[in-house]
């Protein structure tokens, strides 16, 4: 874990959605208690009740701060990229990591339209929202750091992808153990959004990429998972740290590998 | 385009939907004009106003029928299945071809929710929610096939993906040319809601796949388009008409190759 969050040294402020549970907190705490922690952690959560891990994080760390975003409403997320401004001043921001999302489990015979767009909203259309929003801080912090680099020193979107949205391994037995249309078809359509997104925001030196965390045991990915949180985590803020222009808009697995579309 | 239209010769029954304008309607006139035309060529179209061609090409050929059908609306999706039922009786339907899309043209600064989620639902989202409708009579014409063979004589799914949808592909020049992330988005989910399909069809004997049509000169295509609606059509009813299990689960291009996701 410390060697992932140790990459972060040269990060002056990290923005990670979905904050309250699962990988989103376990990023916040990891970052938080890393020897080498970011000076502003930004936890982004919908509603603050219930998020009390989160508090008690934020009363032990003096640089995590909780800011309240509802993913799926365009004025809550304008009024958080406001309010994150201020808070970032000029150093703008540096990494923001598009973590939120949500899993409505449906097959073939269950599925929905309604279900459908629910998860489309949520897990690729609200990353695109939100990443519009804040791109005045990320271009804020990318003209500040070295021109011609790129990686979270300067400024990164991450995009918490997943291997169920590749749409070549969904096919043989991976794709009778899991037949998940809502979920599946919106991860699929996040990795066009990243590559749209890296395309457009190259030119202002932000890096942008998606990434898969791994299978782990979170309320969304159950007991029988393989990875704990904090081993995805660790996993993760490794691979983020060590982002260089040759990830622009490429789709990795938390191990650093890259995987098919 | 006698060459595609011909292999149809074995072919019962096909439904086009958005067969009022464009690559739907160049179908309907293709395969109705061709030698070996389908037994029933099922017209579906959202509005019988304005559609004054198709009604023309359906007073000079017995074999095509109209009906009407709102992609996004599922009241529509079901009436509309039924009346195909009653149409086509015990012989089930062996060709459906999820035609029918938009696009919405946003780029990163204009783009909103509205406009992803319109362009997901018509694109993405309809041809599942149509395939679903129509599985008991697809159901019906694959059980009267040759058990163990996959094709239009049997049954297929058949959606109009696009080259745009690729990801992989959407780098480069490629992709400083044509920003438009709703219509992106939309196709790139229209790959995984084929793939998804594929393995849920393949126990049925179903054949389900994505073809990209080309550039065609028609009103989404623009007048710069390099084929005309002839030609794309053409090559397009030549792979259909070829399709085999090997194809099932496939994004070709219009001329045959395989394309990346």
């Amino acid at each position: 874990m410390m060697s992932g969050a140790m990459k972060f040294k040269n990060c002056g402020s990290v923005l990670i959605t979905g904050a309250n549970r699962g990988l989103g907190l376990q990023l916040v705490e990891s970052l938080a208690s890393g020897g080498f922690s970011p000076g502003k952690i930004i936890a982004a959560i919908r509603n603050i009740t219930g998020a009390q891990i989160l508090q008690e994080l934020a009363t032990e760390y003096s640089n995590v701060h909780i800011v309240t975003l509802d993913a799926v409403n365009q004025e809550s997320i304008e009024k958080c990229a406001e309010e994150v401004g201020q808070l970032l001043g000029q150093e703008g921001l540096n990494c923001l990591i598009n973590n939120a999302g949500i899993n409505v489990v449906a097959d073939f015979h269950s599925v929905t339209a309604e279900k459908m767009i629910e998860n489309f909203h949520t897990n690729a259309v609200a990353p695109l929202m939100i990443t519009k929003a804040f791109l005045p801080l990320l271009k804020r912090a990318a003209d500040r750091g070295g021109l011609g680099t790129m990686g979270i020193q300067r400024a990164a979107v991450i995009n918490m992808a997943s291997l169920l949205g590749s749409v070549e391994l969904n096919w043989g037995e991976r794709a009778n153990n899991i037949k998940w249309y809502p979920y599946r078809t919106s991860k699929s359509a996040l990795n066009m959004v990243s590559r749209c997104m890296a395309v457009d925001l190259e030119p202002d030196g932000i890096l942008c990429m998606a990434i898969h965390p791994g299978w782990v045991r979170t309320d969304m990915g159950g007991s029988e998972a393989p990875l704990s949180p904090e081993e995805s985590v660790a996993s993760v803020l490794s691979v983020i740290g060590g982002l260089t222009e040759k990830d622009h808009g490429s789709f990795l697995n938390f191990t650093g590998e890259q995987l098919p579309w």
